[in-house]
């Protein structure tokens, strides 16, 4: 399967003409696209980094491309030294599902309710453990500082904005799953205390497409924040 | 290839339990979309046809919907009938192309000047012979009123309607391609007047990619519209 990073190693590796390996900042899962993904990676050879987005763009596929390029710190990781993530969820509701937005939004032909999705986000603010959001193989260690829940509503297109130091495994699809639940009434708001109280990946609702999550920012020590709004929702 | 007729004309075969044909309002080439195209076809089944949708519904993909179906008239055809077809074109105008909507938009590294290219646009409004704006081998009838155009931006987003009674093979991305060379200032907007009296295909701009084309609306002679703004552009 093709992924970001193996094509993004491919392209440094013929441009460095050595073997390279990118560390990137957050998940992105099958499906799953990225607005402001950030990935660091090491290389012995000088090379004139100011041309290096220029230099990439004619080596990447059309649907890749890197924004911005920086020389940075010995030791910085992507990962590592990531602050703050921020991802955004797109959901389309309405009765019939969009054939041309298929691959970047996730369909709820259901009405949803923002305000009792809004009353459950709550819930979820703060550090907490988010072990009955993560997929079933999860990281040993599950709490999580969850900063912000934002919805907001364009016409038919749903935003959900989430933002923390950190996510576990499907943590985002999985909110989201459970926020439409409490949206078309088929969970109270206030059973969202209840499923993170349980610590079982059984309590919360489905984990929802990956085709509707961006991850849109990640943001650094020194503040510097690589967020960019998924196009679909600008 | 799969192309949007096939895959509707096998979900319709299957549903009738006959074999299908259907006859398609508007022409979209690969990589070209389709908001609003309209398509009709003959079956000698009696259906509950206000449930088509629904059950069309269950046997297209994902990426191919149909919105609404009705029981028209014998001998109907939706393209020989039709009175007015609607495109629309969606350019992404900036120094870096979209990764995201490589798929659903053309980019336009340079910028681009709006008020040239509704100069040049002025010169096809009417009924005239657009030969020079048609794919070589094109029909023996040339002329087509084209009724209006329409640029708009938003942000780096450009969005250019073409209206007309009918298109001649590759008429709008030709039209779109010409337009960009008078937005570059590769091409005087007065130009687009020789290039419309030359009848030559040689004195227009390139064709203009695929990808930014929509089919979005259809206009028959009650007053029926499809029209429906491409999901990119809302």
């Amino acid at each position: 399967m093709r992924t970001v990073a193996g094509t993004l190693e491919a392209a440094l590796s013929r441009l460095f003409v050595e073997p390279v390996k990118v560390t990137a900042a957050g998940r992105t899962d099958a499906g799953v696209h990225a607005s402001g993904q950030v990935v660091s990676c090491v290389t012995g050879r000088a090379f004139p980094f100011e041309r290096l987005t220029v230099a990439l763009a004619g080596l990447l596929p059309a649907d890749c491309s890197v924004r911005e390029a920086a020389v940075v710190a010995d030791g910085f990781s992507a990962r590592f030294d990531a602050r703050e993530r921020t991802y955004v969820y797109a959901v389309v509701n309405r009765p019939r599902p969009s054939a041309l937005l298929v691959r970047y939004v996730s369909c709820v032909s259901q009405p949803l309710d923002l305000d009792a999705m809004r009353a459950a986000a709550e819930h979820l603010i703060g550090k907490q453990d988010f072990r009955s959001f993560a997929a079933v193989a999860a990281e040993e260690r599950t709490v999580r500082e969850l900063r912000r829940i934002e919805l907001g509503k364009a016409g038919d297109l749903l935003r959900i904005e989430v933002a923390a130091d950190g996510f576990l495994h499907h943590m985002v699809r999985t909110i989201v799953g459970t926020l439409i639940e409490c949206g078309t009434a088929r969970r109270e708001p206030s059973d969202v205390a209840r499923v993170l109280a349980a610590r079982d990946r059984a309590a919360a609702g489905p984990t929802a497409p990956p085709q509707g999550l961006y991850l849109a920012g990640v943001r650094y020590e020194d503040g510097y924040d690589s967020f960019a709004e998924p196009p679909i929702l600008a």
